[in-house]
């Protein structure tokens, strides 16, 4: 493709990356190309420290600079209200509406039967007992509407079921700014089966 | 957007490549987190080395590991034809054909008025040293076909008109594998104007 070996090994390393193909890769290899030292050097480091320096929180799972993250670690955040996610790409997307103060609980995947991946793959075990303490009051099971997503809350729904911790999920309706007509059936359906209190919607 | 400052930083770094999001960083970073301190090692070494070890040839521009690139060095290749074209991607892109056994000049961009780009911001200089060696006899000017590509290669085509060397450029036609109904006018215009004796398509 090249005619320097440098060029087709950062090729190969980047286009390791998922969704980059080798042309992708080439394009970022001759940007990379242009840069000077300094910028070389904290494009590096930048990912170096990710291996030396990131950690998993050793309460949520959550992704870490200490051994406690900074939401576990902040006492203004609501510690009877756990939210159970899927990874930590969920944590950051529910931290971004502003709209929740409790805490997290990263699952680290789901159950899929499909791709090998059981109930014991993931931290269910730590979610338990955490829930042991009498302070926890909620669990708001926030997975993905999806087949495995559904099986993974239900699973963790049945654990729960007698244990006396309130299990909640997200709401799921048409979304905001969508045009009805283009809903599709089930959503739109199930949006008229939990409709709502017009003053709650309000809010 | 995170709660670790590390993985801030890298997505900041890999944001900076051309076409990236933060969404996508953000995706390579999670990506790069779950690897291994040698894998992380190869990868980082491998953008480090560009920096250090890829230059351009003295010769031609294009991108090398030596002073003088693979394809100037190579006495196999036909030093009668110069190439020339606009970055070293389009020398990538022709050398994958095996169609061209001559030698390149890489100019370094086009002529573009609105991005502040003249003449004299490219590789032209050297292009008439190189060309005024009485072994040169012919320049293909493989520019892309657009206004810009166009312009820069007619301001060649004066530079050499009295040069005493030959002046071509890559035939313009309907896509080899297209729909002659879905071919826009301008190329099948003139690739009926440019009409090709049938043997010498049969080549």
């Amino acid at each position: 493709m090249s005619s320097s070996k440098y060029i087709e090994q950062a090729v190969n390393e980047i286009a390791s990356l998922p969704g980059v193909g080798r042309k992708t890769a080439l394009r970022y290899v001759l940007n990379l190309l242009g840069r000077s030292k300094e910028d070389i050097d904290r494009f590096t480091n930048a990912i170096a420290d990710l291996n030396k320096n990131v950690q998993f929180c050793a309460n949520c799972h959550n992704i870490s600079d200490e051994k406690i993250c900074s939401i576990c670690a902040n006492p203004g955040r609501d510690s009877k209200i756990i939210c159970v996610v899927e990874d930590i790409r969920d944590v950051m997307a529910i931290e971004a509406t502003h709209q929740f103060k409790g805490r997290y609980h990263v699952l680290g995947g789901k159950i899929s039967p499909m791709d090998g991946i059981g109930p014991g793959d993931l931290n269910i075990g730590t979610l338990i007992e955490r829930s042991a303490n009498p302070e926890v009051k909620e669990l708001i099971l926030a997975l993905s509407p999806t087949m495995e997503g559904d099986t993974t809350a239900y699973f963790i729904f049945k654990k729960f079921e007698k244990h006396g911790v309130e299990i909640s999920t997200l709401s799921r309706g048409v979304a905001i700014g969508d045009e009805l007509q283009y809903a599709d059936e089930i959503t739109l359906g199930r949006s008229i089966l939990q409709r709502t209190p017009y003053e709650k919607a309000l809010q």
